[in-house]
């Protein structure tokens, strides 16, 4: 691990956080200068049973709604008034299904997570001691949609598509938009539309190589989105099992969200925006479903 | 109901929105031009086992770490790299605890929702077909924080204190804010901290009453949040069930947000902000677990 | 419902146990001399995620196992023992997926329950008020395979297929067995092993019809179970809405085991033995998996 | 370990179900002479959200009913029969929680499971690959009550007693009963009955201590079964984590029984019949919620 680079230190031995910490007060008031419409957008899928991209080990995500027109247990205090009530549901979800915020502590390397914690502070009942999602906070700042599938003309990139290096700087360079450090960069691969009208199959999926991966840390990024399950493509390049996700979260602490809704900024051309993600608080937890919310 | 002042038919007879729909682009580009240091807020507090507000009725928030260290099947594929492994999480929570969203479905009234859908388009499988959350879309505009607690020059407002009309505006004028038509209203009363230290019970709690949640849909404002378990006080206001969810939900279309921590917020005297919500697409759900962002 | 022979108010007007009341202590008695092998089985199918009758709507059943190897919150107190530790599970599945029983308030018809409760005593957070499954008690008698699959020289039936009241009658006279009142029957398709071992797929699955319903009613049996997902063949008999469901456990009162794993009692030609049903008390619960335990 | 009296190897090197291999059909042929009333027993408690005993560890357990007398997408078909519908529940609960049995992978020490597998055989999402609940099988054999709390004159032990050895055969020659290698031993402490009545707290609890334990591993029982949560004493005797559990489990592969309730049979003076546990067959799970029956 000693000669690969590495942003381990950077911010402190102690921080948990990572590239996060790119996002000071100035890169947030720069990227509220962005927006030109004034639209906003919620770059998320649904969270159901069926027709979203999930993997069996996940089972399904289930929401169970409870209404209390007949149920008065369920009430802090009915009070009798006829017709009036509440619904609330349960939900019993996995963390990393449906558009989702990788945790720092998601995935390890030479049992190693993110800044050299051990890999074993993250245990199946107290969850991440380290790294957790809990450690985020609040995110905003510039985000920059790199249209890869609009910038080849299609619709969606082949199953198993690596996107490299130069397929990025193309696609910037098409678009017109120049990386700046701090960017949360959105990769679009059109492959999470397709998958839910049925027009592509769970695997393989398009997504960003070893290179690609590699140039998005010299840009010194934030964060990496995009609109498939695993940012990079499946299967992993080069058969390098979870290669993008040790180089990205583990090496230089740069979060990943994944299953992104990215068509709607696609249609309208809109590259660049303010971007904010809420990631659920969960304590412990290696990462948390978002509606990451752009403004273009 | 045909006597009361309601929003019922403003957005057209099949609208799912309320007053969400006052957020158009003009309203959010003018929020961008709201923040003044550039410090991001994350208005959420835990989800967790124990130390933050729940009801047993909502059973406790699990969340259950799976770890594929020695655990071959958690894999897509993992290739024999020794070291290598990934962790993620079950939960298990209902939707109205910890910090979150209410859908315009939560509640009902006279057996209707808002804009008069039947209150029985909600059913415990298939979730609400009318006002669920999944309908509420991106969320952004202006959030203006009204902080009670600070403005009367206390910790937290006492157990069951029922904030009134003049208590709002008296505050508003203490803090030299205008509320204007779109506002994203949060209201501070010091009761989610104060109960997470510790120093107060989980019930009674302070909120607003009858009179201030008129007031509020007088000023046409798009959310109410407040850093309590119903934004309205517990219990209600004369004993009328539900009373204020009733007139802002059903009556006028207006989101609430429950549980927000605002003690940053109020420390820093920032008072207005650009504020995003991005509430889980949960196909049919009644409400959503959120991480609202502030801008400051 | 006049005119239809029910069991309502044979056991008294307040009874939510039906036909649960034949098994007497003379009837456990007499059970207790049935077995000639002292051989002991367990009538149940595996509960997990993949390769068992499940049906999409239930979601997937979920084992998720903590260890506290590395995981001291788990424990009540370690006390530091260098290589002790334990291991637990949360559950998270249907109570009606797999082997399971059906309580008898399962199922309605004419807005009532059995024995004429108002089928909304059930209701989604409080659950069952009358007829739940915490009711059953314990459950011990004779207990009888009726395996028409083997009488029908087949190793299942055809899918689809709906076993006749001639059927029954021939398979017992075949099988030298006599029904008495009060007799826990169970009746063998095939289907179950079948599908586990991907022979037949979940739907159509043969079972019983009408006629064969009634005579089982006629006979007095306590309860009926089968190596199938509704006892009842499906689709059900002249598209009668879960005929066969109304007329045992609305209508009589005899409860339903469903999932039964059937095919070793059948390789033993063993058709009568002792059998307990230990129902799981949950609260409220219109049903719960269980493991029959038959002894031979 | 090498010196300590274990069962491993007894019933060969790759046996997962200890003890139980006891409980020969000559065994269980025996255990139907015994009943002499005919009347049955469900030995379990409750399952349901409050009033029973639970550790905050393990969540709350929950049912949740769904019912689709208003919901068709709940029905595999409706057919649109008015007046006809099913409910069903989804079950979120820990395995170990109310009336258990303990798989014989619930702990280990040595970082060794019974019989010597390694520890590591139990993983989180897999669960447990030896020793599983999935490994016991049907179970049938006499069981014996030895009633400490009737024997010692009390209602119920008091909190953290410690049943010692001679307390044990004490309380088997007051009530005239023998124990036979391969029975199944249920041992009353008064205490569940007393806690769900709020006469006592959830610890300390009491509950059998080493030397009790030593002698039902020397009486060659097949399980141990108590009305408490742990069969041992709360807290551990001399502190030993988890010491009965270690001899009884782990070394001498003895499954428990937790939770239980015995009171019924203690008012009848029933201290000898047959009994039969039907554990769910939870692929890789480390234990079962529980109803067992005894008929006396």
């Amino acid at each position: 691990m000693s000669e690969k680079k590495t942003s381990w230190g950077r911010w402190g031995t102690d921080d948990e956080r990572g590239a996060l910490n790119l996002l000071t007060p100035e890169v947030v008031t720069a990227a509220l200068g962005v927006p030109t419409t004034g639209k906003a957008y919620a770059l998320s899928i649904p969270i159901q049973r069926t027709g979203v991209p999930n993997l069996p080990f996940r089972g399904v995500p289930q929401r169970l709604t409870l209404t209390n027109h007949d149920d008065e247990q369920m009430s802090i205090s009915n009070g009798g008034v006829p017709g009036v009530g509440s619904s609330e549901d349960m939900l019993v979800m996995a963390s990393h299904t449906s558009t989702h915020m990788d945790a720092l502590c998601h995935v390890y390397a030479d049992n190693k997570l993110y800044n050299g914690f051990p890999h074993d502070q993250v245990a199946p009942y107290s969850g991440a001691q380290r790294c957790g999602i809990d450690k985020v906070g609040a995110i905003a700042g510039r985000g920059v949609l790199i249209d890869v599938a609009s910038a080849l003309g299609v619709d969606v990139l082949e199953p198993g598509h690596i996107i490299s290096r130069t397929e990025l700087t193309d696609t910037l360079r098409h678009q017109g938009t120049a990386l700046e450090p701090g960017d949360l960069v959105l990769i679009r691969t059109g492959w999470v539309g397709a998958f839910m009208d049925e027009r592509v199959a769970i695997h393989p999926q398009p997504g960003i190589g070893l290179d690609a991966a590699a140039y998005l840390v010299e840009q010194d990024v934030a964060i990496v989105g995009a609109d498939n399950s695993a940012v990079e493509a499946l299967p992993f390049e080069s058969g390098v099992y979870l290669g993008c996700h040790i180089m990205l979260l583990v090496d230089n602490g740069i979060h990943l969200i994944e299953n992104m809704a990215l068509d709607e900024l696609a249609q309208d051309n809109c590259h660049e925006f303010l971007l904010t993600v809420g990631a659920l608080k969960v304590t412990g937890a290696t990462g948390s479903p978002v509606t990451p919310i752009a403004i273009g």
